[in-house]
C-alpha cells in the first residue's frame, strides 16, 4: 500500500493509524457500544458486540409489544420474523426470498437438515466431512447416524498441518457413496475457507447433497448459496452478526430441493396452518415447514438491528476491510511474533480464509490468560495452542491489531505469562 | 362464602369487589406492567403480562453482561443460567435439583424426550396420547413415528364430551403394548386437568413410560413431578410463568430414568465438556445430556425475575385464588351468560380444571372479535367456538372477571358483535 518507507514503519502504531486514516468502515465502529475503549476485543468470531440500536429496540419490544400490545405481539410481527429476518439473512448469503428462516440453534438446525438429507439419499451410506469441522457438528451427525441404526459411515477428511484441508484430497472423498458433504465454510480453529463451489459441484456430480454451516463466515465472506447450487445450510448469528448471546439461528433449504425433504421434528409452527389446530400434521410448503416451535422472540427481534448495520455496510466491503486486517495481522505475526515462539496456524493465502486469525504458541493458554487478566486485550483460545484472534471489520481497528500484537509480545518478551497456571478451561 | 346476601348480589361487582378485598396475592399485580389499566386481558395463558423487573433485568443482561462484559458473560452466569433456571422451575413442578433444565422450545423438547422414550422401550409399539392434547404435541409423535418407520400406533383417548377424557377409558388404553402415554397435564382448549398421579401408576403397572405437557398447568396447578413417579415432562415458560413471547421451554429427566436415554440431537450444550473441543461426542451426565446448542440467553435471562414472582406468591396460594377466579367465572356463566346461549366448555369440577375457563357459544368467533374490537377485552377464540378465558393469579383480579362477562353480555344482549364478519383467524 505504501512504496517506500523508513525501516520498520510497517511495523509501527503509525502505520496502522494510516491505514485507519482510509477505512471505509470507520464509522460503523461507532455504531456499537465500546463501554471500554481501553479493551481491544478480538472475540467478535465467537460473540460479536452490542450495537447501539440494540437495547432501544429490545427494549420497544419488551415495553410496548409484549407489555402494552400482549397477545396482539404475534400479529403485528413476531409471528412473522422468523421469515423476514431470515429474508434480510438471505442477503447477506446469497439466497433468494423465501429460503432462509430463523430459529431454534444451530446444532438444532443442523439436526433437522441432516436428517432431511439423508433421507433423500436412502441407497447411500458415507456421509463426509471434516477434521477440522465445529465439534458440534460432527456430535449431530454421530447422533443421526446412531439414530438410524449406524447405516452410514462418517468420513472426515483429515489435515495434515491442522489449518487446511487439501481440496483434492476432500473431492475425492465425495463418490457416489455419498449421501451428504457437510462442512464448516470457514473452520472454528484455523479459519480455513473451503472452495464451497467446488465442493458443491463435485458433489452434485455424484449425486450427493451438500450443507455448509456458515456460522464462521456469514457477514464477513461472500457467501453464494443459490450461485453455488448449495441444498442446504445453517449459521449462526451471535458472531460476525452480533445478534447478541445464544440469538438464535438460521437455516437455508434450496427452492430446488424436493418438498419431500422434510423436518423430524414436526412442530406447529411448520405446520401450514397452525391456528386451525387440527390434529393431524400438515407441512407448511417452503423453508418454514422447517421450523418447529414457537421462537425466542425476544433473542429474534435484538437480531434485526444488527443485521442492518450489516447489510448497510455491505458484504463487498467488509469482506474487504477482513482481508485487510487478517493480512495486517499475518504480517505482524510474522515481523514482531515470529521471533517470540509465536507461528500461524490459519492459511497464508487471504482468500482461503475468513475474518480470525489463530496464531500458536507452545504456552498459548497462559498468554492468553496474561492478555486477557492483565492487558485488556480478549482473544480466545483454543486447544491446544491457539490464541484465536477474531477481527470484525464493523469495529476492529488497524490500530486495535498493532495494540493486540504489541501486548502479546509484551506479554511473551518481559516473561509474565509465566505467573498464570496452566491449567485448561473449566470442562464440566 | 357468603352465607346470606341481597338477592343476586352475587351477580354484582360490588361482590367482585368483596372477593378481591380478601386477595391474598392482590399485591402481585403490582409487580406488573399494566400499560391500559381499562384493558382486560384474558390471554395470560397464551402470554403472561410483562413482570415489571423483567425490563430492568433484561437492559442489565444487555448493556452490562453482553455490551461491556462480551464473551465473559459466559463464565459470569450464562452458561449456568439452563440448570440455574431449570432448578426454579424445578421448584415449581416437584422435582428435586438437577433434573430440569431450559432450553428450546416445548416442540423440540417434546421431540427430544418421546425419542428418548420410545428408544427405550423397544419391544413395544403404542403411542397413547388423547384428543385433547395440543395439536403441536400429536404433530410431534406422528413425527417420531413416520421417523421410526412407523413402528407405533398412536391411539387417542377419545372425548365424549369435548371437554373431558374419562379417566377410566384412559386407564384402560394403557397396557403391555403401550411404550409411552404423553398428554397435557391441562388441556389447551377445555382446560380439563388429568388425575396425573392416576396415570403415571398405570401406565408404570403395565411398564410404560409417561411424559407429561405441563405448559397449561405449571405455574397455576401444584405439579409433584417426583412423587408421581414421573419420567418426563416438558413446558412453556411464556404463560402462567411469564416468561414473555416464546420464553425458552424446560424439560424434565427423572433422575430414576437410565443414563442411557439419550437425546437425538447431539448438540455441543448437551456434551461431558464442550469446550474440550473433542471431536467424538460423549453425553454430559444427568439432565444436562439433553441440552443441544447454544441456548438464547436474552429471552432466557428474562425468565429468572418472572419466575422469581411466582415463586415468591408460592403455588399453593396461586392455586386457591385460582380455583376462586374460575369457579367464580362458571358462577357468572350460569347465572349471567347461560341464558345468552353461552355454555360451558371446561369441567365444573374445580379439581379437575386447570386456570383457564372456555365458554362457548355458535358465534363465539364474532362475539371474541367484538370484545377485542370495541369492549376492552382479550381473551382468545379456539375452534371451533371456545371463547377461551385465561385467569392468572397473579394479576387477574375478581373484578376484571365480572367486568368480562358483563362486556360478554353486553355485546350479545344489545347484538353488536353481528356487525363483525364471521371469518376465522388468518391461516397460513
Amino acid at each position: 500500500m505504501i512504496d517506500s518507507t523508513p525501516e520498520n514503519y510497517r511495523e509501527g502504531l503509525e502505520y496502522a493509524r494510516w491505514l485507519d486514516s482510509g477505512d471505509k468502515l470507520a464509522r460503523f465502529r461507532e455504531a456499537f457500544e465500546i463501554a471500554d475503549p481501553d479493551l481491544i476485543y478480538l472475540d467478535g468470531n465467537s460473540l460479536g458486540r452490542l450495537p447501539r440500536q440494540t437495547a432501544g429496540r429490545l427494549s420497544t419490544t419488551v415495553t410496548e409489544e409484549w407489555g402494552r400490545d400482549l397477545i396482539r405481539g404475534w400479529n403485528a410481527g413476531w409471528y412473522e420474523a422468523s421469515s423476514r429476518i431470515g429474508d434480510m439473512i438471505g442477503r447477506l448469503v446469497g439466497a433468494g426470498s423465501g429460503q432462509v428462516v430463523v430459529s431454534d440453534s444451530t446444532s438444532v438446525n443442523l439436526y433437522k437438515l441432516v436428517m432431511a438429507a439423508l433421507s433423500l439419499r436412502p441407497g447411500r451410506d458415507r456421509v463426509v466431512s471434516d477434521v477440522l469441522n465445529f465439534p458440534s457438528d460432527l456430535y449431530i451427525l454421530q447422533g443421526c447416524i446412531n439414530l438410524l441404526g449406524n447405516s452410514h459411515t462418517l468420513h472426515l477428511v483429515p489435515s495434515t498441518d491442522g489449518v487446511t484441508v487439501d481440496l483434492s484430497v476432500l473431492l475425492d472423498a465425495i463418490d457416489e457413496r455419498t449421501a451428504l458433504v457437510t462442512l464448516s465454510h470457514v473452520t472454528f480453529k484455523s479459519g480455513f475457507l473451503h472452495d464451497a463451489a467446488a465442493v458443491t459441484e463435485r458433489a452434485h456430480q455424484v449425486g450427493a447433497l451438500v450443507l455448509w454451516d456458515l456460522s464462521h463466515s456469514v457477514g464477513v465472506v461472500p457467501i453464494d448459496l443459490d450461485g453455488w447450487g448449495a441444498d442446504l445450510a445453517v449459521g449462526c448469528t451471535y458472531k460476525y452478526l452480533n445478534g447478541g448471546p445464544g440469538a438464535p439461528a438460521f437455516l437455508y433449504v434450496s427452492h430446488d430441493l424436493p418438498e419431500r425433504a422434510r423436518s423430524p421434528i414436526w412442530g406447529w409452527f411448520g405446520q401450514h396452518a397452525p391456528f386451525a389446530f387440527d390434529l393431524d400434521y400438515k407441512p407448511a410448503g417452503g423453508v418454514s415447514r422447517f421450523l418447529a416451535g414457537t421462537p425466542p422472540v425476544l433473542s429474534l427481534m435484538a437480531l434485526e438491528p444488527a443485521l442492518e448495520l450489516t447489510l448497510e455496510a455491505g458484504i463487498e466491503r467488509i469482506r474487504q476491510k477482513s482481508v485487510s486486517l487478517t493480512s495486517y495481522l499475518v504480517y505482524l505475526v510474522d515481523t514482531v511474533l515470529a521471533r517470540l515462539g509465536f507461528r500461524l496456524g490459519t492459511p497464508r493465502d487471504a482468500m482461503r480464509r475468513g475474518s480470525h486469525v489463530s496464531v500458536r504458541h507452545p504456552e498459548g493458554y497462559r498468554i492468553s490468560q496474561a492478555l486477557i487478566e492483565e492487558m485488556q486485550v480478549l482473544p480466545d483460545f483454543r486447544e491446544p495452542d491457539n490464541i484465536r484472534i477474531g477481527l470484525a471489520p464493523l469495529y476492529t481497528s488497524f490500530a486495535d491489531v498493532w495494540e493486540a500484537v504489541d501486548r502479546m509480545r509484551r506479554v511473551v518478551s518481559d516473561g509474565r505469562y509465566q505467573s498464570y497456571a496452566n491449567k485448561r478451561h473449566p470442562v464440566t
